[in-house]
C-alpha cells in the first residue's frame, strides 16, 4: 500500500476492531514518525507498521544506461527531459534507523516483506514488544520465517495485489494461489497464519477461516476507501478492473508484483529480463508515472491491484471494516 | 483426467455419493460406448461425460517441422526412430459422432471444456436429457455459457491442475485464483457454480461453499487413488510434489495445461511460441512421453496436477469421496 495508505486509514481500520497499518518502504525514519504521530493524533488503536526486507544493491549503471534507453521513446512520447527529472523516493530496506524509529515509536506490530532483516535488528524489534509478522509465498518460506521467530505467518497467494513476498522462491509463474496455499501453510507452520490475495469481501473471510486462517490481510479492498490516496485515475481504473485484468509485472520495480494490465506493463513487461535488479528499476519509471497522471491518462501508471478487485465498493473505512467484520459473522453462523 | 480416468474410478465416485466422470477427449464413440458399459456393469450411479470442444485445425507443416526440429535432440537422447514411431491418439472436439454416443449412452451429465459444441449440436445433447455443464475461467466465459444455456458452471481457478478451459480468455498470466474467481462469478450468473482448482481436502470444499459455490470439482486428488491409471512414476511425482512444483506449460498439447515443472516442461516451455497449435503438439511429444517413462524417468512424462496436489493422500476413491463430504460438513458445522 506504498503510496496510496494514509494515517486516517489506518486509524479508521483500527477504530473499527481491525489492525491499521501504515507501509514504511518509501519513508525516512523522520517521516515514519510523522506518520506515526499523525495516526496516535487520532487513534489509540494498535498500530502496524511495515517494512521490506530486500537487499540493497547500488545501482548497476549498465544496466540502469539500458533501462533508460529503453524507456527514452516514452519520455520523448511524454515530453519528459531526462535531465530535468528530480530525484525519486526509493524503497528502502529495513535497517538501523528504522529499527531504531520502531523502539521509539513502539507499534503493536511489525511487518515484514520479502523475508526478514539480520537477525540482530529482528532481535531489537521482538524486544521493543511489537509482535512481529512476514509474508510467505509458500511452504519453504513459511517454516523459514517460522524458524526465525515470526509471531504469525502472512500466506500471500498469488491473486494478492502488490509485491510478492517470494523471498526463497524465484519463479513469479510458479506462485500458489490462496485456495491451496493457506491450507498447506497451516499444516506445515505451528503459528498463526493470516490469508492474503483475492479475499474482497466477507465470503472470502469466511473461506479463508475454513481453510485454516486466524485472520485474513485485506489490501486492494481499501484502496476503494475515500482516506486511501489513490488518484482519481487510478480509483477509476480500479472500479472498471476485471478479475482478469492485471498481471504480475516486474516493470515499475523490478521485483513481479500484481498490478493493472495498462499500456507500459504489456508493452514492457509483463515481466522482463531487461528490467533493472529490485528497488532500482522505480527510479527510471517515476517520472513516466507521473507525467502520465498529469497527462490525465493511466497508461503509465503504476497501480496496484489483486484479482478481487470487482468484489470491492467505494466505501469508508470503518464502514467497510465493520461490515466485513459482521457479514463474514453471519454467514459462518448461517451454516 | 484424460488418460488416467478409469470406469473404476468413476463408479467409486458415484457410488459414494459424488458425480464420477470419464474423459472422452481421446476416445472414438466406440470407445467412449466401451467405457460406459464397463462404468454401467458395476454401478447405476449417475455418470457425467467430458468432452472438448476445440476447433480443429488441420496440422500445420511447417509448425509441425519447425516442432520436430525441436524436439530432434530429445528423440536421440531418447534412442527414438522418428520414422518408426506409432501414430498417437489426439484430443478430439465433440462433433456429430460423439453426439450420436451420447444420445445413445444418455449419461446423466455431459460438460464441456474450451467453450461450447455448435448449437445444432448442443440441443441435441440437452434434447437428450442430459445437464450440461461447462467450465469457465472468467466471467466473461461464464456469462457466455450461461447465455447459451448451460445448466450450471464450473469456475475453474488458476491453480487447477490440467488444461485451462478458457476459450474467450487467451492470457494464461491474466487467468484468476479461485479465491478471487468463484464469488465474481457468483455474482454474475444465475446458474449454480462448481468451484475446481486448489481444492485438496474438506477445508477447501467448505472454503468453497462459502465463496458460493454450489459444488465441487476436484480431480487431482483422484490421481492418488488405486482406480486411476497413474504409472507408478508420476504418482510419485504427484506425491512428492510441493504446491509450486506445478506451471502453466503448453509444450505437451498446444493449450496451457498446469502440470508437474519437469526437465521437458522447463527446457522447452513452459509457454512457448514454437508449439503447434492445439492439440497437434502432442502427437510429437507422445513418443517423448512414453520413451521416458520405459527409462525410468518422469523427466519427458506429461504430469498434469494442481496446486493442492500436497493436501491430497493416496486411499481408494469411494473413501475418498465420503470423507470429503463427511468431514466438510463436520467442518462446517462446527462453526
Amino acid at each position: 500500500m506504498a503510496g496510496c495508505d494514509t494515517a486516517q486509514l489506518a486509524a479508521a481500520v483500527s477504530a473499527a476492531g481491525g489492525l491499521g497499518s501504515l507501509a514504511c518502504a518509501l519513508l525516512s525514519p523522520a517521516q515514519i514518525a510523522a506518520a506515526v504521530g499523525a495516526f496516535r493524533a487520532i487513534s489509540n488503536g494498535p498500530l502496524n507498521l511495515n517494512f521490506f526486507c530486500h537487499t540493497m544493491d547500488p545501482v548497476d549503471e549498465a544496466a540502469d544506461a539500458a533501462w533508460a534507453a529503453r524507456l527514452a521513446p516514452y519520455y520523448e512520447a511524454l515530453g519528459i527531459d531526462p535531465r530535468s527529472v528530480p530525484p525519486a523516493a526509493v524503497r528502502r530496506p529495513f535497517d538501523d534507523a528504522a529499527c531504531a524509529a520502531v523502539e521509539t515509536l513502539r507499534p503493536q506490530v511489525v511487518s515484514f516483506h520479502f523475508g526478514l532483516p539480520q537477525a540482530s535488528l529482528f532481535e531489537r524489534v521482538k524486544r521493543s514488544g511489537a509482535a512481529v509478522l512476514a509474508s510467505a509465498t509458500n511452504v519453504e518460506e513459511a517454516l523459514w520465517l517460522q524458524a526465525r521467530g515470526c509471531d504469525a505467518i502472512i500466506a500471500q497467494g498469488a491473486e494478492a495485489g502488490g509485491h510478492r513476498g517470494m523471498f526463497l522462491a524465484r519463479d513469479p509463474a510458479k506462485q500458489v494461489g490462496t485456495m491451496a496455499l493457506v491450507p498447506q501453510v497451516v499444516d506445515a507452520v505451528d503459528v498463526p497464519v493470516i490469508a492474503a490475495g483475492g479475499i474482497g469481501d466477507a465470503r472470502g473471510i469466511a473461506a479463508a477461516r475454513f481453510l485454516g486462517a486466524a485472520a485474513v490481510q485485506l489490501g486492494t479492498a481499501y484502496l476503494f476507501c475515500p482516506e486511501a490516496k489513490v488518484s482519481p485515475l487510478y480509483l477509476r481504473a480500479l472500479q472498471e478492473l476485471r478479475a482478469d485484468g492485471t498481471v504480475l509485472t516486474n516493470v515499475f520495480s523490478g521485483h513481479p508484483a500484481r498490478g493493472i494490465a495498462n499500456r507500459f506493463v504489456e508493452e514492457v513487461g509483463p515481466l522482463s529480463d531487461a528490467v533493472p535488479r529490485f528497488p532500482h528499476a522505480s527510479e527510471r519509471v517515476a517520472p513516466l508515472r507521473a507525467a502520465s497522471e498529469a497527462a490525465g491518462t493511466s497508461e503509465f501508471m503504476q497501480m496496484w491491484a489483486g484479482q478481487g478487485a470487482p468484489l470491492c465498493r467505494v466505501r469508508p473505512a470503518g464502514e467497510l471494516t465493520r461490515a466485513l467484520a459482521q457479514e463474514a459473522h453471519v454467514l459462518m453462523k448461517r451454516h
